[in-house]
C-alpha cells in the first residue's frame, strides 16, 4: 500500500511530483497517512488531524509558530533540512560583504578606498551545525579558515555552548545558525558583544530572537563590533526610523536568505526523501524534537 | 652564489625576508641581480638598469603603468600570480551581493522584500582563466555552477574569444577576469550587453578598460541586465556625479579586490617562488609577455 499524503492549504504540483516522486499518493485529508502544509502562515491549520495522520511536514525550519499544534501523537518534521544550502549562500554573501565594506560601497556617491579584510584564512565562530552550519562549512572549504563550531551539547569537534565565552574573542566572523528557542534567546547580548574582537562581523541567518537587539545597536554605535550583517531581525519585520536602518555598520536584509522562488523545490526535495523513508521504515529527515524545542 | 637581490623604492621587511628565504641576498642595485619594485607607483623606476640586473619582479598585477619600461634585455614578471586568491574572493563577495540584492538592502531604510536568486547552479561565464580565474574556479567548486570558461585562443576545456557571442545569452553571470591590451578593449560593449540575459550580473576585477562604460550605463538605465558590479572602471577613479554612482543597478567598488593589507604578503610569497625558481634555473612565474602585451 502506497503511502497516502495530503498537501495543504493547497495543492502545489510540484511537492505533488514528489509525493508521487517517493512513491506515495495525494489523498484527502480524512484518508491521509500525512500531511504535507506548504504555507508558511499557519491560519487554517486543522485544529484537529485524523488519527490516520501519522506524520506531518511542516514548510518552516523554525517551528515557533507552530509549537501549539505540534502533538506527540504523530511525528512531526520541519524544512530545517532542506534549506540549508541557499540560506548559508547568503550567508557567505553577508559575511564577504562585511569584510569587503560591500554595505559601505553600495551607499558611497564617491570613490574612496578605506582599508579592506579578506575571508580567506580568518577565524569563523559558527553556532549551530545544522543544515545550515553543514552547508556553510562546504562553502567555507575554499577559504582555508579556522572554523570554531559551537553546539548545545558540544561534540568531539564542536565546542559546547557553556563554554562559547572561549570562542567569542578569537572569531573574526561569528555566524549565528541555531534554532530558536527559550535557552537560545538572546544568545549574542551585551557581554558576548563586549568580548568579541574589534574587527569581527555578527551574521545572524537564524532567528532574530537569538540576538539581543538593544545591545546589538549600542555596540555598533560604539564601534565595539565591525559590524552586523542580518537576515532576521527582533523585532521583524524591523520598523521604519528604528536605528539598525541608519546605522552604517548595519546590513539588513528582509528575511531573504532562502529565496521565495527556490522554497518549494527544496521542500519538494525533502518531501521527496520523507515519504520514501516513510514508506521504507526509515527514521524521517529533520524530526521536531519537541523537548529541545526545536 | 647567492642570487643577489635589491628591492626598492624603499626596503619592505616583508618582501626581504622573503628574497632570504628563496635563498637569496640583499644587495645594492649596482651588484644586484635581480630587481623587485615593491610600489605600485612607477615613479622613481630608474631609467637605465645596469646590465647585471637580468630579472625585474613589478608589483601589480596589470603592466599599463610599466608599458615604456618594460625591455627585452632582462626576464619581467607581474604580480598577477601572487593576487589571484583575493581578488577571487572578491569577484565572489561581488556575485553574492548581486544575486542576493545587497547593494539594494543596503540603501534601504524599509523591511521590502523582492524577489532574489542564487548562485548555486547558475551558469558563469568567466573571460580569461589567469591566476583570478582559476582562484574563482575553486572558490566556485561548492556552488554547483556550470563555468563557461573564455580565453584568448581558446582550448580543451576553454572557448576561443571569438566565439564568445555563444556564451552572453547562456550566462547568469559574466566574470572578466582578463588582462588589459588593446586586444580586449571594450570586450564587453553594447552588443555584448544586448546579448546578455535580463537576469545577468557583470562582474569586472580585471581593468576598467574592458568594459565600454557609456554602453554599460546606457544597459543598466533600461534594466537590459540585473546589474554590474564593478571593482575597476573605466575612467578611474570614477569622478564624483558620474552615472554611475546613482545607478541602482551598479555596485562599485574602488579597486580594493586585492586589499592594500595583504599586499606586501602575496608579493612576499611570489618573490620567495621566483629567487628560489631563478637560484635552480628555473622559468620564472608570472613572466611578461610583451608580445601578448601583458
Amino acid at each position: 500500500m502506497p503511502i497516502t499524503v495530503h498537501v495543504a492549504p493547497e495543492s502545489d504540483p510540484e511537492v505533488e511530483a514528489a509525493v508521487r516522486a517517493g512513491g506515495g499518493e495525494i489523498a484527502p485529508l480524512a484518508d491521509a497517512d500525512a500531511l504535507v502544509w506548504v504555507d508558511s502562515n499557519p491560519d487554517g491549520f486543522p485544529s484537529e488531524l485524523p488519527d490516520g495522520v501519522r506524520w506531518v511536514q511542516l514548510p518552516s525550519a523554525g517551528i515557533e509558530r507552530w509549537l501549539d499544534r505540534v502533538d506527540r501523537e504523530r511525528q512531526w518534521t520541519t524544512a530545517s533540512g532542506a534549506f540549508g544550502r541557499p540560506v548559508a549562500e547568503h550567508a557567505l554573501g553577508l559575511m564577504l560583504a562585511g569584510v569587503r565594506r560591500l554595505h559601505e560601497f553600495a551607499r558611497a556617491k564617491t570613490w574612496t578606498r578605506p582599508p579592506i579584510g579578506e575571508l580567506a584564512g580568518a577565524t569563523v565562530a559558527l553556532i549551530g551545525t545544522g543544515s545550515i552550519g553543514r552547508a556553510l562549512i562546504a562553502l567555507l572549504d575554499p577559504f582555508d579558515v579556522e572554523i570554531l563550531a559551537v553546539t548545545r551539547r558540544g561534540r568531539d569537534d564542536t565546542i559546547p555552548i557553556g563554554r562559547a565565552a572561549e570562542v567569542w574573542p578569537r572569531a573574526d566572523f561569528v555566524v549565528v545558525a541555531a534554532p530558536a528557542t527559550p535557552a537560545t534567546r538572546h544568545l549574542i547580548g551585551a557581554p558576548e558583544l563586549a568580548a568579541m574582537r574589534e574587527n569581527a562581523w555578527l551574521v545572524n541567518v537564524a532567528r532574530g530572537a537569538l540576538v539581543d537587539t538593544d545591545a546589538l545597536v549600542e555596540a555598533l554605535a560604539r564601534g565595539a563590533i565591525a559590524g552586523a550583517a542580518l537576515d532576521v531581525t527582533d523585532p521583524e519585520p524591523l520598523p521604519d526610523g528604528h536605528p539598525l536602518w541608519d546605522e552604517p555598520r548595519a546590513l539588513i536584509t528582509p528575511h531573504v536568505a532562502n529565496p521565495d522562488a527556490t522554497l518549494m523545490r527544496d521542500l519538494a526535495g525533502l518531501v521527496r526523501e520523507n515519504v520514501a523513508r516513510l514508506s521504507a521504515g526509515e527514521p524521517l529527515r529533520s524530526p521536531v524534537d519537541l523537548d529541545a524545542g526545536y
